[in-house]
């Protein structure tokens, strides 16, 4: 087993997007969200992913928010750019507006809204990258795209150095073991996890590092949470995950039955960082709507029992 | 009962988008189809549809699409243009466009790519008609947005005057009834079925009229199915379906396992279409592939078949 | 296009099992049901289906259920037994038991709770056709068994004499009118529809007849659909054919969000059979619990408001 | 946190059910693999599982399997019985049989064919237990299923006395997570995992033990690998764990496209043991074929290079 020397590794939190009432991006509460995290300690940041609300945001405002984040990071971090597009030539004007306002890697899912091959995924990552300069970075989330992205697939895409790396939020531990073992003849290839909840395992398992949606809420969690699995104190880490796995009920605060589970999520996430005073606002993009107070008093409720009010 | 009065009926074709072999809009190609589709009868252009290939092309792209469209139909029938986005402001973005561009009506899908509930495809719909001036129908495609319209949504929808029709590509045939049923209530509301393959069914059912996206190879032949549905002359107009189904049969043309059921689809148009000396070059967006030889000879053989060629 | 002389056609409903509150088979009321469906006209009865609560009945209440149907008809229309199963031997225990009972045709499933390829599926047909005497019938639920028999393969199956007929119960039009279409080929293939919302549009098409499990309520109703079918008077038909779907309005009794699909359809049926006075007694089988008064009250209404109370 | 004391523990391999080349069930092969797996270090042996090919087997055969399993285990490791039905009765029927035959346990799935609500699968899991005297387990298995059984449903049927351990096959990290963590107030509640390839990091979160079908084929690596997590030698489990995964490989070796997923993975356990002698034939049951000379042939390679051949 070579040594490995991945780009991506720790914590690289996939940032929210502050917006007003109206709906207008709130740059100045996004520039403290991005100083929130990187004094916390994270790794990088990933802009314009799912809990970026990228999906929602028009193509003027991602040029704002992207524009914001590179700004407030200021090189101390890496800023990884979602260009999460239907097809190849939409995430291909995603990846040049990235390019152009100073990203440093590029994050694309699968194609969506059509129905697809896996040798159209192939030539979708492949096109990509042959057409742009920044490291890419391949987004396997099938609860949004509905297709699943093969660890082999990946590891060939990897070998032929399309992409940098992968974040994983499909699930599927077994692929995304098979991704680990496979990056052991890749050095420079990241493999991180989105799973919030079982992040020790994943890093037992040999993960790179995580994007945890719930890293906006509690960079400094998933800091430590990662310092313990790197010293390899399994016994504290798991303290530490359960811990995010208590705060983690904030997605539950949505009455049930009466919002989807974008809103459930990215709208947890917002109510308690304005609760938490590091944004202004909580409100969701339409056609999400704005936690409810009730709503708000479960937030507030579990992030006083974790500590974290 | 009282007497319908729906504004949009017949055959209103989802034309596909000309391109060249390096992806450009054919845009001399795109008005060769419109003359082709207008002069055979059809009673409307869906333009920036899935056979449209909306999600592949930038925005730019559609841009143009939409300009050539309009310009060449010039008013000889009322021109749909689709505004399919993940969500509401993007959706928004589009309809703006669609209207500086002289589209006569918009058409919207549910929210993609995000998990959304009930409340939020109504609030979807309704901010978009809050929005803009011209009249919405709501497009329900479950194979690429995953969720399903409901019918007694879309009814209620109606009868609040935020949409003007539907175009239901869903298969679900006792909901598609339930609409059929529900509209004779709203004199104004346009049920159109994108069922290209029961279209006299449909019809039996009290349809309005269809969405054919094979429609763009034989708009004369729909035309005609729809005239013997009218006079009631179902056997006739069995015939002529069943002569649709055969020509259908391009849909099978590609190698089984080496692309996926939008290229399938789109791909097969495309190709007759250029067999046919309507447009140039048959070549679809990236990430999707141009047919082979031998799988234009099937699409070939299947058009002869059908008297096409 | 040859004669068709389909062995199975007309109005077959899939009988329900009459239990009494301690979820035993009440056999004089499935006596009484059999009478209720034969003497309106049906052309034969499909026993120990979906809606016959197959999947919750012991093998011993399966053997009894046979028994008292096969008694009761005496022959004067067609008995169809389900050997609904999992596996191959496991529907062959179920077709020799349905033989020995004196069953005159069998009817089975794609395999189930295993993952089962295209070609197992095939196999399974053909092994099951290959050990019994009697004609066998396959039917397609996808939403029960979760894959879906394909158009082409069921024909193949019809053409080497593995399959006599087949119920659709898919929902899948285009693949259903293949079906049609090849079955002129084949003039003893029998082509059912269990779709009894759009049995007009369907039989337009060219469906030989329909397993309606609402037709255990309107038996009457039914044949009178298909009469007018018969006849070409389309227009009687969809009056018909819209009249029974107000009454299938009773599957949505049942208060949303306490009971599953199961329990809203057979729950429905057997509870307007009790209010009908044809059964005593409306309880489903165990998982399933029985209707509220206030959901009996919802099928009483509908069953007043068309006119069958 | 209370003392955990649960029930069934370790290694539980779900064992295979050999048969001749006539379908058969294999008698003294199956005692041959019980001697095996027990002899290897397993502490229990799950009979009648998915692995066990239950769906496959007539009852009859069921209940030769379970007689000859009950007499070779003699009492050595608990011997838990599968009673996977479609419905309540039907389980039932096979709980009483598993009583009557001696063994220790019975594992229930949710109802499947049918459309079940919750409140449904609560109903069943309730009535099994309460008209059964064995211990039950619940068998969380949505891919053959299609219902996922909910973490906080599970707990309180724990909480209640109603089940006794669950066995997770569901690949929901973050649900089993929840079980996990809420079965430290039910201290005899067994949580164990079906994830053959992440053993290491279930048991980190703290599973109880594990159901490997690949267990049937190498159990002294299962067992190795549990004796490494207890010991906290998280580096010693991981090097087992993947060695584990290096054979399961084996599960790939069906010629792809032309056979089902119950085939590629019980037919592959049955080809090794075959190779490993342990049982003479590798028939599985019908509508799978047996694997072929090419198939074998490279599962005999992966044996090998795990050094199990």
């Amino acid at each position: 087993m070579s040594q490995r020397t991945p780009a991506y590794t720790g914590v690289v939190p996939p940032i929210v997007t502050p917006m007003d009432a109206n709906g207008e991006i709130d740059t100045a509460s996004l520039e403290r969200l991005v100083d929130f995290l990187v004094d916390a300690g994270v790794t990088g940041i990933f802009a314009l992913g799912s809990s970026g609300e990228s999906a929602y945001l028009t193509e003027a405002q991602r040029d704002t928010v992207l524009d914001v984040i590179v700004g407030a990071v200021s090189g101390r971090v890496p800023v990884l750019a979602g260009c999460i597009e239907t097809t190849t030539h939409r995430a291909l004007d995603r990846a040049r507006s990235a390019a152009a306002r100073g990203a440093d890697a590029l994050v694309a899912t699968a194609p969506f809204y059509t129905r697809t091959h896996p040798s159209e995924i192939d030539r979708h990552f492949r096109e990509i990258a042959a057409r742009t300069e920044l490291p890419l970075l391949a987004y396997d989330v099938p609860v949004s795209v509905h297709s699943k992205l093969d660890a082999d697939q990946l590891l060939a895409l990897a070998a032929d150095g399309v992409i940098a790396g992968v974040k994983d939020s499909s699930g599927d531990d077994p692929g995304f073991r098979d991704l680990v073992i496979g990056a052991r003849e890749l050095p420079e290839f990241s493999v991180l996890t989105g799973h919030e909840a079982v992040v020790d395992a994943m890093m037992l398992m040999g993960a790179d590092g995580v994007v945890p949606g719930l890293g906006n809420v509690d960079p400094a969690g998933y800091v430590r949470l990662l310092q313990a699995c790197e010293k390899g104190d399994w016994a504290a880490a798991r303290e530490e995950q359960e811990r995010l796995i208590r705060l983690f009920r904030i997605v539950r605060a949505v009455e049930p039955g009466t919002a989807g589970g974008s809103t459930a999520g990215v709208g947890a996430f917002k109510c308690a960082l304005a609760l938490l005073g590091v944004i202004d606002d909580a409100t969701p993009a339409l056609p999400m709507r704005p936690f409810t107070e009730v709503e708000t008093g479960r937030v507030r409720a579990v992030l006083e029992e974790v500590g974290l009010l």
